[in-house]
């Protein structure tokens, strides 16, 4: 019966096991190294270690605004038993000093000026009043090095400052600049070609004939390959014949890294991906059927060590294994880990069903309620209803082993968007 | 004498209360909307709410593969006493079918076909047998209604499906593309003006004459706007001059929706960026100095109902200046809000010190070790090194309120990297 429940799928295979027959088959490797300028490498993947070819300052500066002094002139100087420190000059900002400083004598520095010579400490402005034009009352002691940012005080010289795979924030944007980075090797985009088939499918805004379907997933996969770093190539529409599904793939393979087929993934009669997608090579299928719920028609795919990944033609069951597959070898394309994902702890306010064995995407929306987290699950039939995506702002993951969440039970949600403030309407 | 270590401020404000301040003086309105096409508004953020203009779907569909069939014939059905139908067309993909099932008929169909007229269910195909070219054999009952895909299920015709103010993920993007919505209303970007200030400064790339420092705010600052939904628009190296800073500043105020100045910002002698913006109109500064460490320096201005807000010049007290008053402007300019972030719970190893009164920035790089997560500070001596920043996967916020973390305790982070697996090196 439940081999009947899955739609004619003879058995499916968990989303662990699925994922790991498909990347043993296809052995992917990072992919290749391009130079980007770092004014436009905001979120790549960095491709190798970036190593320091300088020190970080490049030279001791003040730390303060104050007095670059000889701390041993200050020592046991009070309020009551000042240090008396000529003053013989300024540093500028940005200019080395040319003179030096020698035992009782002082020079003005502002904050990250240059350390004139033979200064080893800085006597904070506060500490001291300017008796004259020329000498200084000092208060306090310093000791030396204090007030003093050093040379390499940041970063050394052959510091590894930055690791291959580290995906690029804004400030590893500043360190590469800082050690003169004008451009950085990252890894190139993975690209992947979208074919949708189906002959209901039109695209959005044509007026739509009775009977057709706006095709809607070319859209969100490219945004899902988007938002990870990839490049997104939209092939177009291939109607439900062997021959338009078979070229497309073709297509795709031979110009992308990952082609991404969306519908006729199940066992019904009309059911010619699967086929087209083993016409072209081997070894094929390796996967067909998963056990996840949304999205257990999906289909792993390699064809001469290219992925072809077929997906639902239901916009949240493509989601779901889309996340579940491409998301990952997207990740290994790229040489890098998953981005930490805003989670909440929240508790269901009714129990919600799943099948046994699957693993079962629940879609809700977490409100805050009296002090506590209420992950209230999206009115769903299926994997047909894209509503139930737009509504959530998060996702309940029900593993294989579990049948269900009971209802008060507190679950881990992942959270796609702000958990909002209700409405007074 | 904690005037005395706040390097000259007389006083600072605290955080919450200078961003009220500045708000308050500021009265900043969302922005303008524009239109973008829907496959290029990935995470732009929704100026109006999105009402369907049709239903979705806009047919009754198969919800399965099997047969379109009269409920009521079937009732009754079973292995031993199956219901006899004639099979009497086939339904093709997106093609309205031009019969209707009659009383004891059939027609084949496939997921997400139209369904004939007068059909009110779905036979599944695995409950049935075909016994000859024209005939069927149903071993089970199905209610009215069942495996069909109603008109309008997904959404309804006058539903809100999407609300202002949204940043549109991929899903939603399927959404607008289901009703049809080529291009879509957004807030159009906010355009940041940075002006960097300082003798000292080169840009990155230039062989650095001795005392001179890389301008690596520039690119931090840029990347953080470009993050959030910004433009950022940098006018270059503005030296210590009031006429330069002035200028630069004007031009921001004229051309762009916000300006961000850094450097120049302590209390010392030639610190003209105050000046410079309170020379531009009213009220001008209208806070100078916040309890934040590192960040302490910060000032927020008006100039003429426009926003300028002074950083600090190292890299991470301007990173936290940011974060804490241009970020929510940003997000108030753009009408949404923060988009939820990455948090774990993790236990300090070692005392962490923070200066009472004042909101302090712990930069941690979180482990995994022995099932619980243990957030490491990394060390660093004030407010300017960038290593802290790049070292990082975390930052720990404490409150004006608190003195500092104790040993052992748990803490909240802010996960802004993976957490590392320990490399064997």
């Amino acid at each position: 019966m439940a081999q009947v429940r899955m739609r004619g799928f003879k058995q499916t295979t968990k989303a662990d096991r699925a994922l790991r027959i498909f990347f043993d088959a296809l052995q992917a490797q990072r992919l290749e190294s391009e130079y980007v300028l770092t004014s436009e490498a905001l979120n790549r993947v960095l491709a190798e270690d970036i190593v320091a070819n300088v020190n970080i300052p490049a030279f001791d500066r003040a730390a303060m605004d104050g007095y670059a002094v000889l701390a041993e002139d200050t020592y046991g100087a009070s309020q009551t038993n000042p240090a008396i420190l000529r003053i013989i000059g300024k540093v500028d900002m940005g200019v080395p000093p040319s003179f030096k400083v020698s035992r009782r004598e002082s020079a003005t520095i502002t904050t990250g000026a240059p350390m004139p010579a033979d200064a080893d400490s800085v006597l904070m402005m506060e500490y001291t009043k300017k008796i004259s034009g020329v000498e200084i009352e000092v208060y306090a002691a310093v000791t030396p090095g204090e007030n003093v940012s050093r040379a390499g005080e940041d970063v050394q010289r052959d510091d590894i400052v930055l690791r291959s795979g580290m995906r690029l924030k804004p400030q590893d944007l500043g360190m590469l600049a800082a050690l003169g980075f004008t451009d950085v090797s990252v890894v190139r985009k993975p690209k992947a070609a979208i074919v949708s088939t189906g002959n209901e499918l039109v695209e959005s805004g044509v007026s739509a004939e009775p009977g057709k379907i706006v095709n809607i997933n070319r859209l969100i996969l490219s945004a899902l390959v988007e938002e990870l770093g990839g490049t997104a190539i939209y092939l177009g529409i291939a109607g439900d014949s062997m021959d338009e599904i078979t070229s497309q793939i073709k297509k795709g393979l031979a110009d992308t890294d990952i082609v991404l087929v969306t519908g006729g993934t199940s066992v019904g009669e009309s059911d010619l991906v699967p086929e087209a997608i083993n016409s072209l090579g081997k070894p094929g299928m390796v996967v067909h059927g998963v056990s996840i719920r949304p999205g257990m028609p999906t289909g792993l795919a390699v064809i001469d060590r290219k992925p072809v990944i077929s997906l639902s033609g239901y916009p949240v069951a493509a989601m779901i294994g889309f996340n579940t597959f491409v998301r990952p070898l997207l990740l290994k394309l790229l040489g890098t880990e998953e981005e930490p994902m805003a989670e909440v702890v929240a508790k269901m306010p009714r129990r919600v069903a799943s099948t046994a064995g699957a693993r079962t995407f629940v879609r809700v929306k977490v409100k805050h309620i009296d002090g506590e987290y209420v992950a209230e699950p999206i009115r769903s039939t299926g994997s047909g209803l894209l509503s139930s995506m737009t509504k959530a702002n998060g996702l309940v993951i029900i593993p294989e082993e579990k049948e269900g969440i009971e209802a008060e039970e507190e679950v881990k949600v992942i959270l796609f968007r702000p958990i909002e403030t209700e409405r007074n309407e």
